[in-house]
Parts: C-alpha cells; structure tokens; sequence
C-alpha cells in the first residue's frame, strides 16, 4: 500500500495513526500542498483524486480510497486485528459520532483551501484569519470535550483504554488547535487523553514532525 | 425510536431518507432551530445533544446516537436489509468517501452557524453571504460530479442501482444548492442522480416539506 500525503495536513495524520496502531506497512508518498503551487493540483495527484486532497491509499491489488475515516473504515474492515471501533454497535456509533464532530465539524472549516478564500476572495488580514481559526477550533473542541467529560464510556482514550478512531481525530486536531495559537483551557479531558496518546510508539511514528517531507 | 429533526436541516433529513428508506417506524420530534432564540440551544435540548445540533436519534432501549453519518452507520448495523452500504469493502470505502465529499467538504461551510459567524461578528452582507454558500456548494458539487460520473460504479444511483449512504448525503445538499441559488449546470450526473432518488415514494416522505415543522 502506497499513502499520498502530508506532513500537516491532519486528516493525512488521522490515516498514519490508523495506519501505525494497526503496525501496518505502508509506502509514504508526500503531496506538498505548499510547493509548486501545491502539488495536489497537479494532474498526477488529481488523477487520483478528483478533488485535489490528501489523502489517498492506493491498494496494492489496485484501487484508490479517498477521504480519511473511509480510508480508516476501510483498514478497519480489512485489518481487523487491533480494532479501531468497538465491538458493540453504540459503542461504534459514540465513536464515529467523536470522530466525525472532529471532521465534520472543526476540521472543514479551517483547512488550507478555505483560509486561502478567506484570504483571497474575502480580503481577511492575518489577525481575522487567526481569529476565525481559533474560534472554531476553540468552540469545537468544547464541544468535544462535554462529549468527553460526563460519558462513562470515556477511558484512558476516548471510548475505553484503547485507542479508536475517535483518537485519530483528536490526536491531529489537538495539533493543529496549537499550531494556531487555541486557548485550550478547560479541556481537561481532551488534553489528557492527548497525553497518553502520544505516549504510544505508534502515534509518535505519524507525528507531523517525523514525516520525510516535514520542515 | 424517536429522531429529533428540523425540516430544513440537511444532516436530518440524511437520517430520515436512511430510516425511510429501510422503511422503519420513527417518531419525528422537531427542534425549531430559529424559533425562541434556537431551540436547539435550549437545555432540553443540549441534554440530548452538548452540541446544540439536530439530528440525534434516541433509542427506544435508552442512548442516544448524535451525527448524521453515525446515526445512519448504527442503522446499517442495527437494520441491515435493505442495505446502504455495498457489500465489498472497496465499495462501501466509495459510498462512504461520497458521503464525506459533502458532508466533511461541503456541508459545514454553509451550515447555520457558520452563516451565523459570518453575518454577526464577521459583518458580511447578504449578497456576500450568498456568495459565500454558493461558492463552497459549487465547487463541491463540481468535485462530487467528477467523481460520479467517469466511475464505472456510477450507476442509476452514486453506487450501483440501489440507493446508498451517497445518495443520503446527495439529494439534501442538492435541496440547499437550489435553496441557495447555485448553479448547476455541468452537474448532469449528479442532477439525474437526484430525479431518480425523487422518484421514490421513500425520498419523498423524507423531503422537508413534507414534514410537520415545515413553514
């Protein structure tokens, strides 16, 4: 298996987690978003992707999978062994409803392409743009945290003492929510299960910072 | 099963396109999201979900599922015929990568309160609203159509000749796109798509229109 992605980009970081928790081997192939006036939108990569994003997993038997929690769906359905959801089906549901409150909710609203229209189209200085991050990261990841806070099923990670989807989100959120400069007061829960995410081998290995194509 | 829902909320009416389409019995409670300041915003309501969003289903066993894609997830597991999801891993990883194309790319940019930001702290205008949401709908629609309609998967519906997940996602953001004024030109694959989910008694039921809170 080949990956397309991004040291930054955090929903490229949600599929190496998935990837290193399942200690699957897979070939990194960095997509600089940044160089050439962004490589995702260049023909090579939109051929394999139509939309221009990281990331992308190209199957060894041929085949590509876009968009990360389908690409992690699919690690999961086809490398079962260790699980990255839970075995029962509300405790799936709980988990996918934590990850997509992550991509769904925070994450599409500060990603390249809209602080690029924020900055173009709409003219918004460097502090507006700032705001505007921090804003909806801020209130997102409150929003996560009560999701966190008061659920009985929250463990050491997010749904019991495993890691699961839901902390392939948080992990690459939590990152990006620093990179911006967040005020992350309060959340508590949030911030302690970072910790011992990142206390695992296999979460350090997708770090942005360890990737080839980091600056 | 209860479904707490607004008739004009797309990621509800994803829900009741799943539940009719399975043909399940589900009473529909809704939450006025404009009506007394934002009935969502309301305790009762912020109980079932910390959010503050619509849809949530509650179980008749107790539990409450949050997020639309979760929800239809839990219903796929719980109430598996007809099925949403294609029966081969490399499918399902397509009809859910459809879904996420709107509703991680699309969708969040143009919901309530992002509109709400926009027009209050961010003091845009409505011309510059509208074009905000026609913007994001355009191109992801656009990028929505180049992935349906050089796919060999592709068929009456996004995947195949039955309706998926995909579709869920599809025919309410199309109901928005039209809402919003967007132009759709180009978008043939996707337009003939949704007149073909139209045609079914099941889409039709779920329509917002249809329901009881409709204005």
């Amino acid at each position: 298996m080949k990956l397309y992605t991004y040291w930054r980009s955090s929903a490229a970081m949600r599929v190496r987690m998935a990837l290193t928790l399942k200690a699957l081997s897979c070939e990194m192939v960095p997509v600089h978003l940044a160089r050439n006036g962004g490589e995702h939108r260049g023909a090579a990569h939109l051929a394999r992707h139509p939309q221009g994003l990281v990331p992308v997993l190209d199957l060894d038997g041929g085949g590509l999978v876009i968009q990360s929690l389908a690409i992690i769906e699919y690690l999961e359905e086809t490398y079962p062994d260790p699980p990255l959801l839970p075995a029962d089906a509300l405790g799936r549901a709980r988990v996918r409803a934590l990850a997509q409150a992550i991509a769904c909710e925070i994450h599409p609203l500060q990603n390249l392409r809209v602080r690029q229209y924020l900055t173009g189209p709409l003219a918004m200085d460097d502090e507006a743009l700032g705001r505007w991050n921090r804003h909806w990261v801020e209130d997102g990841l409150r929003s996560v945290e009560r999701l966190l806070a008061d659920a009985p099923e929250t463990g050491r990670f997010c749904h019991g003492d495993t890691p699961t989807v839901a902390d392939c989100c948080l992990v690459p959120q939590l990152y990006n929510a620093r990179r911006f400069g967040c005020d992350l007061s309060g959340l508590d829960t949030i911030l302690r299960i970072d910790a011992a995410c990142q206390a695992l081998p296999a979460v350090q290995a997708a770090a942005p910072e360890r990737q080839s194509d980091a600056e």
